[in-house]
Protein backbone atom coordinates (compact mmCIF):
# COMPACT_ATOMS: atom_id res chain seq x y z
CA UNK A 1 0.00 0.00 0.00
CA UNK A 2 1.71 3.19 -0.93
CA UNK A 3 1.83 5.61 1.99
CA UNK A 4 2.90 9.60 1.73
CA UNK A 5 1.72 12.73 0.77
CA UNK A 6 0.59 10.99 -3.08
CA UNK A 7 -1.44 7.93 -0.84
CA UNK A 8 -4.62 7.29 -2.60
CA UNK A 9 -5.77 4.81 -0.32
CA UNK A 10 -6.37 5.31 3.82
CA UNK A 11 -4.04 4.02 6.10
CA UNK A 12 -5.27 1.37 8.63
CA UNK A 13 -6.36 3.87 11.46
CA UNK A 14 -7.81 6.58 9.29
CA UNK A 15 -10.04 3.02 7.87
CA UNK A 16 -10.52 2.29 11.23
CA UNK A 17 -12.36 5.39 12.20
CA UNK A 18 -14.14 5.35 9.15
CA UNK A 19 -15.93 1.90 9.72
CA UNK A 20 -16.57 2.66 13.96
CA UNK A 21 -17.88 5.88 12.43
CA UNK A 22 -20.24 4.82 9.84
CA UNK A 23 -21.53 1.64 12.06
CA UNK A 24 -21.63 3.81 14.82
CA UNK A 25 -24.34 6.03 13.16
CA UNK A 26 -25.83 4.19 11.55
CA UNK A 27 -26.77 2.40 14.28
CA UNK A 28 -27.64 6.17 16.32
CA UNK A 29 -30.00 6.79 13.10
CA UNK A 30 -31.79 3.28 13.26
CA UNK A 31 -32.41 3.63 16.30
CA UNK A 32 -33.83 7.05 16.74
CA UNK A 33 -35.69 6.35 13.10
CA UNK A 34 -37.17 3.43 14.90
CA UNK A 35 -38.67 5.68 18.18
CA UNK A 36 -39.73 8.05 15.58
CA UNK A 37 -42.10 5.09 13.83
CA UNK A 38 -42.97 4.15 16.98
CA UNK A 39 -43.88 7.06 18.72
CA UNK A 40 -45.39 9.31 15.92
CA UNK A 41 -45.94 6.51 12.98
CA UNK A 42 -43.30 8.14 10.90
CA UNK A 43 -40.65 7.41 8.81
CA UNK A 44 -37.25 8.91 8.41
CA UNK A 45 -38.57 10.35 4.45
CA UNK A 46 -41.51 11.12 5.82
CA UNK A 47 -40.18 13.82 8.56
CA UNK A 48 -37.63 15.06 6.64
CA UNK A 49 -40.33 15.84 3.90
CA UNK A 50 -42.41 17.26 6.56
CA UNK A 51 -39.49 19.54 8.75
CA UNK A 52 -38.39 20.93 5.18
CA UNK A 53 -42.17 21.77 3.71
CA UNK A 54 -42.26 23.08 7.81
CA UNK A 55 -39.42 25.50 7.19
CA UNK A 56 -40.28 26.43 3.72
CA UNK A 57 -41.87 29.99 2.53
CA UNK A 58 -45.60 29.62 2.54
CA UNK A 59 -45.21 25.55 3.60
CA UNK A 60 -44.47 24.82 -0.20
CA UNK A 61 -41.50 23.80 -1.90
CA UNK A 62 -41.21 22.61 -5.32
CA UNK A 63 -40.85 18.68 -6.03
CA UNK A 64 -37.19 19.17 -7.38
CA UNK A 65 -35.46 21.37 -4.75
CA UNK A 66 -37.12 18.02 -2.25
CA UNK A 67 -34.74 16.12 -4.37
CA UNK A 68 -31.68 18.31 -4.77
CA UNK A 69 -32.05 19.45 -0.73
CA UNK A 70 -32.14 15.36 0.18
CA UNK A 71 -29.87 14.25 -2.61
CA UNK A 72 -32.84 11.77 -3.53
CA UNK A 73 -33.51 10.23 -7.04
CA UNK A 74 -36.89 11.83 -8.53
CA UNK A 75 -38.56 8.66 -8.53
CA UNK A 76 -37.53 8.20 -4.90
CA UNK A 77 -38.87 11.23 -4.08
CA UNK A 78 -42.24 11.15 -6.20
CA UNK A 79 -42.74 7.52 -4.66
CA UNK A 80 -42.24 9.15 -0.96
CA UNK A 81 -44.41 12.32 -1.61
CA UNK A 82 -46.91 9.97 -3.11
CA UNK A 83 -47.37 7.53 -0.08
CA UNK A 84 -47.70 10.93 2.13
CA UNK A 85 -50.20 12.50 -0.14
CA UNK A 86 -52.41 9.36 0.04
CA UNK A 87 -52.18 9.36 3.80
CA UNK A 88 -53.15 13.72 3.81
CA UNK A 89 -49.70 14.79 4.91
CA UNK A 90 -48.84 17.18 1.92
CA UNK A 91 -50.47 18.12 -1.19
CA UNK A 92 -49.23 18.20 -4.76
CA UNK A 93 -50.25 21.09 -7.44
CA UNK A 94 -49.01 21.91 -10.57
CA UNK A 95 -46.53 24.53 -10.59
CA UNK A 96 -47.68 28.26 -11.68
CA UNK A 97 -44.79 28.96 -13.15
CA UNK A 98 -43.57 25.99 -14.78
CA UNK A 99 -46.31 23.83 -16.35
CA UNK A 100 -43.65 20.68 -16.16
CA UNK A 101 -42.83 21.47 -12.20
CA UNK A 102 -44.86 20.27 -9.44
CA UNK A 103 -45.44 22.35 -5.77
CA UNK A 104 -45.56 20.49 -2.96
CA UNK A 105 -47.76 21.94 0.20
CA UNK A 106 -47.82 20.73 3.80
CA UNK A 107 -51.42 20.40 4.67
CA UNK A 108 -53.04 21.06 8.17
CA UNK A 109 -52.67 17.43 9.16
CA UNK A 110 -49.29 16.93 7.82
CA UNK A 111 -48.55 20.24 9.71
CA UNK A 112 -50.06 18.99 13.06
CA UNK A 113 -48.52 15.48 12.59
CA UNK A 114 -44.96 17.13 12.66
CA UNK A 115 -46.27 18.89 15.66
CA UNK A 116 -46.74 16.58 17.31
CA UNK A 117 -43.65 14.23 16.59
CA UNK A 118 -41.69 17.00 17.63
CA UNK A 119 -40.88 16.69 21.42
CA UNK A 120 -40.28 12.57 21.57
CA UNK A 121 -38.14 12.93 18.43
CA UNK A 122 -35.67 15.57 20.43
CA UNK A 123 -36.35 13.53 23.50
CA UNK A 124 -34.92 10.80 21.33
CA UNK A 125 -32.11 12.56 19.69
CA UNK A 126 -30.79 13.69 23.12
CA UNK A 127 -30.97 10.29 24.84
CA UNK A 128 -29.24 8.53 21.91
CA UNK A 129 -27.02 10.60 20.58
CA UNK A 130 -26.56 14.37 22.35
CA UNK A 131 -25.89 11.82 25.96
CA UNK A 132 -23.39 9.89 24.69
CA UNK A 133 -21.26 12.48 24.08
CA UNK A 134 -19.30 15.46 25.96
CA UNK A 135 -19.91 19.18 24.70
CA UNK A 136 -16.30 19.42 23.33
CA UNK A 137 -17.41 16.10 21.57
CA UNK A 138 -20.48 17.56 20.32
CA UNK A 139 -18.57 21.02 18.88
CA UNK A 140 -16.21 18.98 17.22
CA UNK A 141 -18.70 16.76 15.51
CA UNK A 142 -19.98 20.21 14.13
CA UNK A 143 -16.97 21.53 13.19
CA UNK A 144 -16.03 18.24 10.98
CA UNK A 145 -19.61 18.22 9.32
CA UNK A 146 -18.84 22.04 8.13
CA UNK A 147 -15.56 21.15 7.20
CA UNK A 148 -17.07 17.87 5.37
CA UNK A 149 -19.65 19.58 3.65
CA UNK A 150 -17.50 22.21 2.57
CA UNK A 151 -15.08 19.41 0.93
CA UNK A 152 -17.93 18.39 -0.53
CA UNK A 153 -18.96 21.62 -2.37
CA UNK A 154 -22.52 21.38 -0.39
CA UNK A 155 -23.84 24.67 0.93
CA UNK A 156 -23.22 25.72 4.42
CA UNK A 157 -26.08 25.15 6.75
CA UNK A 158 -26.60 26.95 9.82
CA UNK B 1 -38.77 24.13 26.52
CA UNK B 2 -37.09 23.10 30.29
CA UNK B 3 -33.90 24.04 30.46
CA UNK B 4 -30.68 22.91 32.75
CA UNK B 5 -29.49 19.28 33.92
CA UNK B 6 -32.94 18.11 34.02
CA UNK B 7 -33.44 19.20 30.24
CA UNK B 8 -35.06 16.14 28.54
CA UNK B 9 -34.38 17.84 24.66
CA UNK B 10 -31.38 19.16 23.20
CA UNK B 11 -30.28 22.68 22.99
CA UNK B 12 -30.89 24.69 19.87
CA UNK B 13 -27.15 24.41 19.12
CA UNK B 14 -27.33 20.37 20.28
CA UNK B 15 -30.14 20.15 17.81
CA UNK B 16 -28.73 22.64 14.73
CA UNK B 17 -24.82 20.19 15.19
CA UNK B 18 -27.18 16.35 15.30
CA UNK B 19 -28.84 18.13 11.99
CA UNK B 20 -25.93 18.81 10.31
CA UNK B 21 -23.93 15.47 11.48
CA UNK B 22 -26.70 13.18 10.35
CA UNK B 23 -27.54 15.70 6.79
CA UNK B 24 -23.20 15.62 5.88
CA UNK B 25 -22.73 11.74 6.44
CA UNK B 26 -25.92 10.51 4.86
CA UNK B 27 -24.74 12.75 2.13
CA UNK B 28 -21.08 10.83 2.52
CA UNK B 29 -22.69 7.73 2.95
CA UNK B 30 -24.54 7.76 -0.38
CA UNK B 31 -21.77 9.44 -2.35
CA UNK B 32 -19.24 6.43 -1.26
CA UNK B 33 -22.15 3.68 -1.68
CA UNK B 34 -22.53 5.28 -5.53
CA UNK B 35 -18.99 5.06 -5.80
CA UNK B 36 -19.02 1.24 -4.97
CA UNK B 37 -22.35 0.45 -6.85
CA UNK B 38 -20.92 2.08 -10.09
CA UNK B 39 -16.82 0.53 -9.55
CA UNK B 40 -17.79 -2.68 -8.29
CA UNK B 41 -21.51 -3.47 -8.62
CA UNK B 42 -21.97 -3.73 -4.76
CA UNK B 43 -24.98 -2.37 -2.95
CA UNK B 44 -23.55 -0.94 0.65
CA UNK B 45 -25.72 -3.91 2.01
CA UNK B 46 -23.41 -6.45 -0.24
CA UNK B 47 -20.37 -4.72 0.63
CA UNK B 48 -21.07 -5.12 4.23
CA UNK B 49 -22.10 -9.13 4.53
CA UNK B 50 -18.88 -9.55 2.20
CA UNK B 51 -16.60 -7.78 4.36
CA UNK B 52 -18.04 -9.54 7.73
CA UNK B 53 -17.48 -12.75 6.27
CA UNK B 54 -14.11 -12.56 4.60
CA UNK B 55 -13.37 -11.55 8.54
CA UNK B 56 -14.68 -14.53 10.22
CA UNK B 57 -12.94 -17.82 11.04
CA UNK B 58 -13.79 -20.24 7.84
CA UNK B 59 -15.63 -17.29 5.73
CA UNK B 60 -18.94 -18.62 7.41
CA UNK B 61 -21.49 -16.87 9.83
CA UNK B 62 -24.77 -18.08 11.44
CA UNK B 63 -27.07 -15.81 10.02
CA UNK B 64 -28.22 -14.62 13.07
CA UNK B 65 -24.80 -13.17 13.83
CA UNK B 66 -25.09 -11.58 10.73
CA UNK B 67 -28.59 -9.92 11.69
CA UNK B 68 -27.06 -8.78 15.39
CA UNK B 69 -23.71 -7.26 13.49
CA UNK B 70 -26.01 -5.13 11.20
CA UNK B 71 -28.32 -4.62 13.56
CA UNK B 72 -30.92 -5.18 10.74
CA UNK B 73 -34.54 -7.50 10.81
CA UNK B 74 -34.33 -11.05 10.42
CA UNK B 75 -36.57 -10.65 6.98
CA UNK B 76 -34.11 -7.88 5.43
CA UNK B 77 -31.21 -10.44 6.18
CA UNK B 78 -33.09 -13.11 4.95
CA UNK B 79 -33.72 -10.45 1.32
CA UNK B 80 -30.55 -9.30 0.98
CA UNK B 81 -28.71 -12.82 1.62
CA UNK B 82 -31.60 -14.48 -1.45
CA UNK B 83 -30.30 -12.07 -3.60
CA UNK B 84 -26.55 -12.62 -2.95
CA UNK B 85 -26.89 -15.77 -2.93
CA UNK B 86 -28.52 -15.81 -6.75
CA UNK B 87 -25.30 -13.48 -7.99
CA UNK B 88 -23.36 -16.71 -6.55
CA UNK B 89 -21.47 -14.25 -3.70
CA UNK B 90 -22.48 -16.48 -0.57
CA UNK B 91 -24.13 -20.27 -0.11
CA UNK B 92 -26.42 -20.97 2.05
CA UNK B 93 -26.17 -24.47 4.12
CA UNK B 94 -27.80 -25.64 7.09
CA UNK B 95 -25.93 -25.10 10.13
CA UNK B 96 -24.56 -28.90 11.49
CA UNK B 97 -24.86 -27.92 15.43
CA UNK B 98 -28.42 -26.19 15.25
CA UNK B 99 -31.64 -27.53 13.32
CA UNK B 100 -33.30 -24.13 12.70
CA UNK B 101 -29.80 -22.14 12.28
CA UNK B 102 -28.51 -21.59 8.97
CA UNK B 103 -24.67 -20.84 8.19
CA UNK B 104 -23.55 -18.20 5.82
CA UNK B 105 -20.67 -18.83 3.48
CA UNK B 106 -18.46 -16.76 1.22
CA UNK B 107 -17.97 -17.84 -1.82
CA UNK B 108 -15.10 -17.72 -3.81
CA UNK B 109 -16.57 -15.70 -6.65
CA UNK B 110 -18.09 -13.53 -3.26
CA UNK B 111 -14.60 -13.82 -2.01
CA UNK B 112 -13.11 -12.16 -5.67
CA UNK B 113 -15.70 -9.76 -6.07
CA UNK B 114 -14.62 -8.37 -2.39
CA UNK B 115 -11.23 -8.10 -2.93
CA UNK B 116 -11.47 -6.48 -6.68
CA UNK B 117 -13.95 -4.09 -4.26
CA UNK B 118 -11.34 -3.40 -2.20
CA UNK B 119 -9.33 -0.46 -3.99
CA UNK B 120 -11.38 1.57 -5.23
CA UNK B 121 -13.61 1.46 -2.53
CA UNK B 122 -10.82 2.46 -0.02
CA UNK B 123 -10.10 5.38 -2.65
CA UNK B 124 -13.69 6.74 -2.47
CA UNK B 125 -13.26 6.84 1.30
CA UNK B 126 -10.14 8.41 1.26
CA UNK B 127 -11.58 11.18 -1.13
CA UNK B 128 -14.88 12.26 0.37
CA UNK B 129 -14.48 11.29 4.06
CA UNK B 130 -10.77 11.42 5.09
CA UNK B 131 -10.01 14.05 2.92
CA UNK B 132 -12.16 16.68 3.96
CA UNK B 133 -10.85 16.40 7.81
CA UNK B 134 -7.87 17.27 9.61
CA UNK B 135 -6.06 14.42 11.23
CA UNK B 136 -7.36 16.08 14.68
CA UNK B 137 -10.94 16.11 13.48
CA UNK B 138 -10.74 12.33 12.22
CA UNK B 139 -9.47 11.48 15.15
CA UNK B 140 -12.39 13.57 17.29
CA UNK B 141 -14.88 11.69 15.23
CA UNK B 142 -13.24 8.15 16.41
CA UNK B 143 -13.76 9.30 19.94
CA UNK B 144 -16.83 10.51 19.73
CA UNK B 145 -17.84 6.58 17.95
CA UNK B 146 -16.15 5.18 20.73
CA UNK B 147 -18.49 7.38 23.26
CA UNK B 148 -21.31 6.98 21.54
CA UNK B 149 -21.01 2.98 21.73
CA UNK B 150 -19.96 3.03 25.22
CA UNK B 151 -23.11 4.72 25.45
CA UNK B 152 -25.93 2.59 23.25
CA UNK B 153 -24.42 -0.38 25.54
CA UNK B 154 -22.55 -1.91 21.62
CA UNK B 155 -19.30 -3.69 22.17
CA UNK B 156 -16.37 -2.22 21.28
CA UNK B 157 -14.81 -1.89 17.87
CA UNK B 158 -10.63 -2.16 17.12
Amino acid sequence: MPSGANRQVPTQEELAIWRAHIETFEIVRSRIEARLQQDSQLSSGDYRILLALSEAEGRTLRSSELATHLEWERSRVSGQLGRMEKRGLVRREPCPEDARGQNVVLTDPGARAFRASTLPHLRAIKDVFVDALTPEQLASLGEAATATRSHLGLEHRS
